[in-house]
């Protein structure tokens, strides 16, 4: 990158040398001629491609309702991790324009159900992480992760509901997992898995995430960014054998260990 | 570089084109001519975004071995998510140019050690998928999540270890989380979480990993892709009950469930 800017300054140089002996030339010329004759030079402006940013990318300020909305939106187009990334990137594409116009949201598409169906980490926090390290170093996403797995989703009620009318009834995840957060709420809602309104908590899902990552990302813009997530319990109490300074140390993880885990010690 | 080598041309015309005029236009003041006007356009550098192509961008058949080499070294500068993401991405960057210039590979940083540390999906199948679904719809994917959690890793033997020499003990994870992995090669090998070999091996199957994903990209460009994974046993028993077609229907997810859950009706 570097060196193509040097080359363009050194263009920018070249066609001022070129244009600015050329007129001394001119004008020495005239020196010598009988004749009054005068030359205007109009300089003419002509756009060049500017270089891709460095990374990170700089943030602007969002509306985190927006970028709720357009989540919300975006998640019965392409899923939910499509959805994150659409409902931040896309608020930035709108008022930014470029660099953001040259980033393809649909590449986040993957992160669905857990990538592709699989359960495992839960979209909205896929596509959470693609939006924050795009635009930071990441400094935020720790706390996207430890909020998802405390807060009783979903949260945003939408103007107009598209799979399921009115308020929904809430569950906490107690963990990251896709499969983990769906089967918790459906087993504290009594929806099945396939039923319109768990795709309509999904759905509601992605506004939360959307808005707390616009949330967070505008208060590390404004410098008020404060980490509020603590290490579960059992992540300390497993830690304290399995983790890097215990005996064991075979673990390396923040998920609440009893989330998927009966302790075998008792 | 392709944008990048178009604007220099369009320099070297612009330079040219500075130059003729004025030369004409000098040439024209001996001639007696009367006052006369010429343009001289001066090169502005403003951000123009060239036309960023339809998703998905269109792969070109990359090296897998280069893909493998290259996200092995990216692991030891930005770890696992990073180093699959750069593997990939870097090879067609480094082939094709634009515009694989224009996305920064930094952005996937995040997936690292499960996210940010968190032990969920292993970041080199964030990268992998991040990296395929820029370039196809991602119908490998799923390929490359069932590979990882059906083969003994690490397979990669690098000219030049950074962490520990020699080949490595390997083990299968038989799940796509960071975590689980880890701990499964920790428990089959004895090497401790924060071993060096722990990281040898993590940075090895990066390059496993990137390697996987070249060979599933060519075989789809060549017509050729085939997929070889099947659904576990336990996700299609547990599914009968707990999966869509099932009474209870609160689960979704291909993960094998006996990898975190025992069963509960024994």
């Amino acid at each position: 990158m570097a060196e193509d800017q040097v080359s363009r300054r050194e263009f920018v140089k070249m066609a001022g040398a070129a244009i600015g002996g050329l007129a001394i030339g001119a004008v020495g010329g005239y020196s010598l001629m009988p004749a009054k004759t005068t030359e205007v030079e109009v300089p003419v402006e002509v756009e060049v491609p500017a270089e891709v940013p460095e990374h990170p990318w700089t943030y602007t300020k969002i509306d985190p309702d927006a970028a709720a909305a357009r989540a919300y939106e975006a998640y019965f187009v392409a899923g939910c991790s499509y959805a994150v990334f659409e409902g931040v990137i896309g608020e930035l594409r709108e008022q930014v324009g470029y660099p953001f116009t040259a980033i393809p949201t649909q590449m986040s598409v993957f992160g669905k159900g857990g990538i592709m169906g699989w359960g495992a980490t839960c979209g909205t926090l896929t596509g959470a992480g693609m939006a924050i390290n795009l635009v930071s170093a990441g400094a935020t996403i720790n706390e996207v992760m430890g909020w998802y797995t405390e807060t009783p989703f979903p949260i945003y009620m939408p103007d107009a509901p598209v799979k399921a009318e009115g308020e929904l009834p809430t569950s906490v995840a107690n963990s990251p997992l896709c499969h983990a957060s769906v089967t918790n709420w459906s087993n504290a809602t009594g929806y099945a898995e396939n039923d319109p309104e768990r795709a309509e908590r999904c759905g509601r899902l992605c506004a939360d995430v959307a808005k707390k990552v616009a949330e967070l990302l505008n208060a590390e813009a404004d410098g008020t960014f404060t980490a509020a997530w603590a290490t579960p319990d059992s992540v300390i109490e497993c830690g304290a054998c399995h983790g890097a300074d215990g005996p064991v140390n075979n673990v390396f993880a923040k998920m609440d260990c009893d989330s998927c885990h009966i302790d075998p010690h008792n």
